[in-house]
C-alpha cells in the first residue's frame, strides 16, 4: 500500500491508497476525489470508462470521509502542490458517509470542539498537531543529545501547601491526594543524583477562568540542573529556544504554510536574547507609557507592550523576592530580588518559559518557608538535598502548549493539544 | 568543568570536577575520594603533602554525600574500571554533610523509600533509572521514525463507563472527572486522522493490591494504525520489542553490568516470536499440568508456565470475546473469539503488551455497547468513527515500567518509576 507523502516515488507506477474522502466534485463523466490518508492530500481522477458502472456510482454518491481504496498510475502534475495525481483505474467504497457534521462551512468553536475527534482530520487541526509533534520531538532531543536523564516526576502529589484553589483533588485510599502543577521540586531531588534532568508531562491546574491562554490540563517540560546559576539558566533557555525553533522551520514548513505563519518572526528567534532585569523593564514600561508597580508583578498587557519592543524573545530577571516562589533564590547582592527568569515570546505571546536558581541555603529556605506560612514538615525531604551535599542549582519550566500557540502563530490555546480540557470542557 | 563520563578525553590535564562524594577512605596521608557527579563515578586520590592542611582536614571530616569541587591532574589507572583517576591538587568541600541515611549496610524497602529523593543517587537505583531513559527514548523513536503523529491523549475523561473500582475520580468544576486508564479510545480518532498515532503518558488505576506488579500511577504508550489488522499489530508488536531491547543493548550495557543482568535472555529478543491461539496456549497449559478453563482468562501463574517454555517473548492471540474488551474485534470465523494479542515476556515476567484490532462494524459495536451493560451515549463520539468513514484499524498498549522492569531483570515494578505510587505510597 502506498502513502500519499511517499508519492513521489512512484511516479509511472500503478499503487493503492486507502484513505478517506476529503471533498469530491464530479464534472460530467469525471469525478475530482481529494484523497487523504493521514500522510497528506492528492487528487485522484477517476475516469467513468476507466472503472465498472458500479464503482463509478458508488463514488458518486459517497460523502465526505466516506472510507475508500482506490488503485491507479501516479503521474506528474504541476498544477497540483503536490505535484503529482492518481489516474484511478480501480475502486472500491470501503464505509459510505453520508452527513459528515463539519462542512466547509463556518461553524461556531463550541461546536468545533464538540467534534474535535473528527475536527482532527481538517487540514489545520492536522497542521497544528503536526507542529505539537515537532516541538516535542525537538524538546526531548535537545535535552537527551546533552545527557540530561528524564526523571519523570509524579502526578499524584500528597501536599496542598500552596492552597488549594487551583489544585484538582482527589480520594486516594481514605486521604486526599492533589494532581501535580509542577513537576520541579522532583527535579531537584534528581539533578542532586543525575546532574541535569528533566521530566516531561502533563500538570494540571483547576483554571477558573476561561481564556485563550488557559488549560486546565496542559504538558509541561522541566529542566533542572546542578551547579548551575541564573547565567547558566538564561543560556540553557536561549540554546534551547533556538534550537527548538530551528528544527520546526526545518521539519515542519509545508505545515507553517498551511498555517499562513509569518516565518521571519521565527527566523528571528538566534542569539542572543535581549535580556533586562525586572527593574529596567519597569523603567522601560514606565518610558512606553505603561508604568508597573515596582513591588508588584506585571501581567499580560504589559508583557505584550514590553515585546512588542523587539524582535525576539526576551528574557526579564531579578523579579521582587516578594512575588516569587518560596524557593527561588535571593540574591545575594539585594535580597528583595529573586534570581528567576522569565522568557516572553515576541508578537504578544508573553511568558513561555519561567525559571531561575533556587535557594540552596538550608536556613534561608526554612525562613521563606515561614515567611510563605507553610508547613516545614510537608518540605522535609525537599530540606533533606539541602542537607546533604546543597549544590547550587536551577532549570526551567516551559509550557508546551503556550510555545505550539506562538509557533503556530495561532489565536487559541484549546487548538494546540488534541483533546483540550477547560472550565466548561470535559468531552469528548 | 569536566564532567566524569568524558574524563578520557583529559587524560595528562588537569580539570575540576564537581560532585559528591559517594565514599572516602583514609590510609595515613592519603584520601580515597569515590567521587559522583550525576555523570559517572570516579576515585580521586588526595595527598596530604599536595594540599593545604585545611583541605585535606575538610575533606577527612566531610561525611558521604558532601557537595565538593576537586581539581586535579587525570591519570590512567589499569586498575579501576572507569580507566583513570584523578591527583588532587585542589579542594573545596561547598557543604559538608553530615549523618546521610542511606548506609552501605541493608536497609529495609519502605526505609528506602520513604528517602526515594535520595535513594536515586544510588549505582543501583541510578542504573535503573538510565534504563528507563533509554527505554523511552527508543520507544519515541521507534514511532517517530515510521511516521507516527503524536497525539496525547487526554487524562482527564468524563466517564467511569467500565465501573468506579479501579478509576480515581475527581471534582472537575461541579461534575466529576476521571483519570484516564488508557488513551485508546482517543487513539482511535487521531488515527482516522493521521493514519498512525501514539501517545505516551501516565495512566491510572486505584490498585487496592499491593503486589510487586502494581503501581497507581504508571506510563503507557499506545500505537493506533488505521487499515492494520491483527497480524499487522502482532508484526508491530515484534518489530518494537526487538528495536527497543537492541536500543537497550547497544547504549545501555555499562547499567545493564551494574544490575548484573544476564544479558542472553535479551539478545535472544529475536524475529519471529512464537505465535499461539489462546486455545493452543490452553492446550499447552493442560500438557505442562497447569489447565485452564478454556473460557476464562489466564492468569499470572499460567503467564510464567508458559513463558518459562520459551527462550524469547511470545504472542497469544484470539482470545475468548467474553472476557476482553467492548471494543475489540470479534472473529469473524468465530465470534466466540475476539482479534487481540498478548505479548508475554519471557523468565517469568509476563504481559507487557496487549492489543488487537478494534471493531469496526456500527452494527456489531452498538450491540457489544449493550451487551456489556455501557451507556451508549457515552459512546456517541466514538461511534461516530464507525459512521463517517470506518476502516479495520488495531494497536496496541505497552506499560513502561514492566518493560523497564523485565529488561532490567528486576523483581519490583516500583524500582522502575522515579516516585512510585501504591496503595500504601504517596510520598515523597
Amino acid at each position: 500500500m502506498a502513502r500519499i507523502a511517499d508519492i513521489g516515488q512512484h511516479e509511472g507506477q500503478t499503487v493503492t491508497i486507502s484513505g478517506w474522502i476529503d471533498n469530491s466534485t464530479r464534472r460530467g463523466k469525471l469525478l475530482f476525489i481529494q484523497l487523504r490518508d493521514g500522510s497528506g492530500r492528492m487528487q485522484c481522477v477517476m475516469r467513468k470508462q476507466n472503472v465498472d458502472e458500479e464503482t463509478f456510482e458508488a463514488f458518486k454518491r459517497a460523502g465526505q470521509e466516506s472510507s475508500v481504496r482506490i488503485t491507479g498510475e501516479i503521474k506528474a502534475d504541476t498544477r497540483s502542490k503536490l505535484g503529482f495525481e492518481m489516474q484511478v483505474s480501480e475502486g472500491e467504497v470501503l464505509q459510505s458517509a453520508e452527513g459528515y457534521p463539519i462542512t466547509p462551512k463556518e461553524h461556531g468553536p463550541n461546536f468545533l470542539h464538540d467534534k474535535r475527534h473528527l475536527w482532527l482530520r481538517s487540514r489545520r487541526q492536522f497542521a497544528i498537531m503536526k507542529i505539537r509533534h515537532l516541538c516535542v520531538r525537538a524538546i526531548r532531543n535537545f535535552f537527551d543529545d546533552r545527557d540530561f536523564t528524564l526523571i519523570d516526576s509524579p502526578v499524584f502529589t500528597p501536599n496542598a501547601c500552596e492552597g488549594t484553589t487551583t489544585l484538582f483533588e482527589t480520594e486516594y485510599f481514605g486521604r486526599p491526594a492533589y494532581l501535580t502543577q509542577s513537576g520541579q521540586l522532583y527535579q531537584e531531588a534528581g539533578a542532586m543524583a543525575f546532574g541535569k534532568t528533566y521530566c516531561f508531562g502533563p500538570t494540571f491546574r483547576a483554571e477558573k477562568s476561561s481564556t485563550r491562554r488557559h488549560l486546565t490540563e496542559f504538558w509541561m517540560v522541566e529542566p533542572e540542573v546542578a551547579f548551575a546559576d541564573l547565567d547558566d539558566i538564561m543560556e540553557l533557555s536561549e540554546d534551547f529556544l533556538v534550537e527548538v525553533v530551528a528544527y520546526v522551520l526545518e521539519h515542519g514548513r509545508e505545515y507553517l504554510e498551511i498555517l499562513e505563519r509569518d516565518l521571519g518572526p521565527l527566523e528571528n528567534v538566534q542569539k542572543p536574547f535581549p535580556r533586562m532585569s525586572y527593574d529596567e523593564a519597569c523603567a522601560k514600561l514606565a518610558e512606553l507609557g505603561t508604568p508597573v508597580d515596582p513591588e508588584d508583578d506585571f501581567g499580560s498587557p504589559h508583557e505584550t507592550v514590553l515585546t512588542k519592543e523587539f524582535d525576539r524573545p526576551i528574557m526579564v530577571h531579578r523579579f521582587p523576592t516578594a512575588i516569587k516562589a518560596f524557593y527561588m533564590k535571593e540574591d545575594p547582592t539585594n535580597p528583595l530580588r529573586a534570581l528567576g527568569v522569565d522568557v516572553l515570546a515576541p508578537e504578544g505571546y508573553g511568558e513561555i518559559i519561567g525559571g531561575g536558581a533556587r535557594e540552596d541555603r538550608i536556613d534561608v529556605l526554612e525562613r521563606k518557608i515561614d515567611e510563605h506560612q507553610l508547613p516545614q514538615e510537608a518540605f522535609d525531604w525537599f530540606k533533606d538535598l539541602r542537607n546533604y551535599g546543597s549544590v547550587p542549582h536551577g532549570g526551567f519550566g516551559l509550557g508546551l502548549e503556550r510555545l505550539v500557540c506562538w509557533v503556530c502563530g495561532i489565536k487559541h490555546i484549546r487548538e494546540t493539544i488534541p483533546f483540550p480540557r477547560m472550565i466548561d470542557r470535559l468531552t469528548p
